[in-house]
């Protein structure tokens, strides 16, 4: 069945794309399966892994490639398996555009589709399995994706505040939620950007007893404790830092990843039996050297955690329909994404861009 | 009040002790004070910890030392604000002498007290915070600790299968215990010598669905499933180990340490959620380098446990006396222990030696 509308987008070619080059294009989505719904898209955030990828920072990636997976907008076309959604329902999809989903997937049948090992596929820059063509993003006209990963964006949430949370949101959420973000717990924040500030409105909306914001420069403490943190740590300004908040922390969530941060140092803010969680990776991947003495010592632990399962995503809509969570977004037309991603990776969003196609929103 | 009997044991003077040059000799013991207890000793273990310290390689030791903290013997003296140990009871000490104890301690108040970060001190090799003197381990015929840490042993535990689990044995448990270890889970033992045997043990005693040894010579494979566990990974001889395994364990505990050790197949056995915890730590304490990917597209942990509380102490005694374990024991003459602590550092034991006093057996 050919459809009546074209599938076209900000297509990066080379490396240099990253640079503000990329080029509007059509491109070819994925064969069409009856699973699969298309979504005339209205919103699409921008996330860090754009850049990482339209880079091939993290990889080669197989140009041309439309990058975007903070996707909200209308099912223009639904698949005659599709149970849960109809045309013109407004719908989202994330990071993740398919799993393997088959019933004996210790992951997939465990509500783990995100760390599913075999059919993964990512919502652009990824090449489906089975001769169905690539997956293209959301700095786009259209989009095309299995509908177990498209989400009905409930009422009560805009859509520029939706869309960042399906890849940004949920990567926060998620490790909160699974290591016991609530009442009764302190949670610190490390890096307060796109994905660090959903992880002060995430954890405060959890019901943490205290959320401490933790970046490198004290000009942004007013902004984090506006956002909703209790506390602001300031590793480059406040002297002492570490042992001043020794052992106060239940949970760490990371957003930042370098070679060079101060990852013991963080580390010491653990309570006994605290985890500190990575969700940032940079470029390469390195984490800076770990001492066993002080995972020995402190009886705590080091982990990650890679965007959200498709229930998790539905309970984080949820609840921050809930309560009321409000990102701190900034739109940009569509047409000017080139300059959005130049100006995000001048560290200028505040801190998250959402791009607004003009056509269709 | 002067003591009826002397406190002499292997003195370590300096580094060159480690190499069969302890020399026996007196010492002056922690000042008395009425939370004390005096133990006769009859039986102490040796473990790894005993060569790192009498080697300075954990940090300068405060020569003279007198190692051991795997000791079982004869209560002889008891503080009168020592309330559930009397005169001529069998009793034990493992790795730690001492901790704050305060009430507003959040470790000492809440059963972490092997965690306490003010006032830790080892059984030997420590300077108490007040004035009391050093400590002095159980390479000796007499030991001094505070009757917080000091043990009743079990009837229907033999003191040399008692005195390894003081330390050896509950540095594997506690992490076991505190990481969901029991029925449902399947459980990976990383080195299977003096901790790891005791890993395979209580792991089985735990409950756990599968044990698995992991160690690096098919030669030990035989030995291993004997001590109980269900299946065994050589990683130096089986092909492909960790493919053929990925994704397989729900918890590892690693009791070797080295900065070539292959930490990241290691990892790799790990089902999403899972942990690995490290318990062994090398001379300066370095891990392998751990990539941030490696965490994230896993959604694992790596930690770190230390000893035991003096609860899980109890409880493990408990259930070693209920479940039969049983570790591999091989007692050796204190008269001896300088060919001793040379047999060890050559891998000699199967797999640990327990220093018999003649004297006092």
């Amino acid at each position: 069945m050919a459809t009546d509308y074209i599938f076209e987008g900000w297509l990066g070619h080379s490396p240099e794309a990253v640079k503000g080059k990329m080029e509007w294009g059509a491109f070819e989505p994925k064969k069409w399966e009856e699973d699969d719904v298309d979504i005339q898209v209205t919103h699409c955030g921008i996330c860090g892994s754009d850049l990482h990828t339209l880079r091939s920072g993290w990889g080669e990636t197989p140009y041309p490639c439309c990058v975007g997976h903070e996707i909200v907008g209308k099912a223009v076309r639904v698949g005659s398996n599709v149970k849960d959604i109809k045309v013109g329902d407004r719908v989202g999809v994330g990071a993740q555009a398919r799993s393997c989903l088959q019933p004996d997937c210790p992951e997939c049948s465990e509500g783990m589709e995100n760390h599913c090992p075999r059919g993964n596929v990512n919502t652009y820059g990824s090449v489906y399995p089975n001769g169905e063509g690539k997956s293209y993003g959301g700095y786009a006209d259209y989009n095309r994706t299995n509908s177990h990963f498209v989400f009905k964006i409930p009422d009560g949430l805009s859509s520029e505040a939706a869309a960042p949370m399906l890849c940004g949101g949920i990567t926060v959420f998620s490790p909160l939620k699974h290591n016991g973000c609530g009442p009764g717990k302190k949670v610190g924040i490390v890096g307060v950007g796109g994905l660090g500030h959903f992880g002060v409105l995430f954890a405060k909306a959890l019901g943490a007893d205290k959320v401490v914001g933790i970046s490198r420069r004290i000009s942004k403490k007013d902004a984090v404790l506006a956002l909703g943190a209790d506390a602001y740590i300031a590793t480059e300004d406040d002297k002492d830092w570490d042992k001043t908040n020794a052992r106060t922390l239940d949970l760490i969530i990371c957003t930042v990843s370098s070679s060079n941060m101060p990852l013991s140092q963080y580390l010491s803010l653990l309570k006994v039996n605290g985890s500190f969680i990575q969700v940032g990776a940079p470029d390469g991947g390195n984490l800076p050297p770990i001492n066993a003495f002080t995972l020995i010592g402190g009886g705590i632990k080091v982990g990650g955690s890679a965007i959200g399962s498709p229930a998790d995503i539905k309970i984080m809509l949820d609840l921050a329909v809930e309560k009321k969570v409000t990102p701190w977004v900034e739109t940009r037309p569509l047409s000017e994404a080139n300059q959005a991603i130049i100006d995000l990776e001048q560290g200028k969003a505040r801190y998250r861009y959402v791009l607004v196609n003009e056509k269709h929103a």
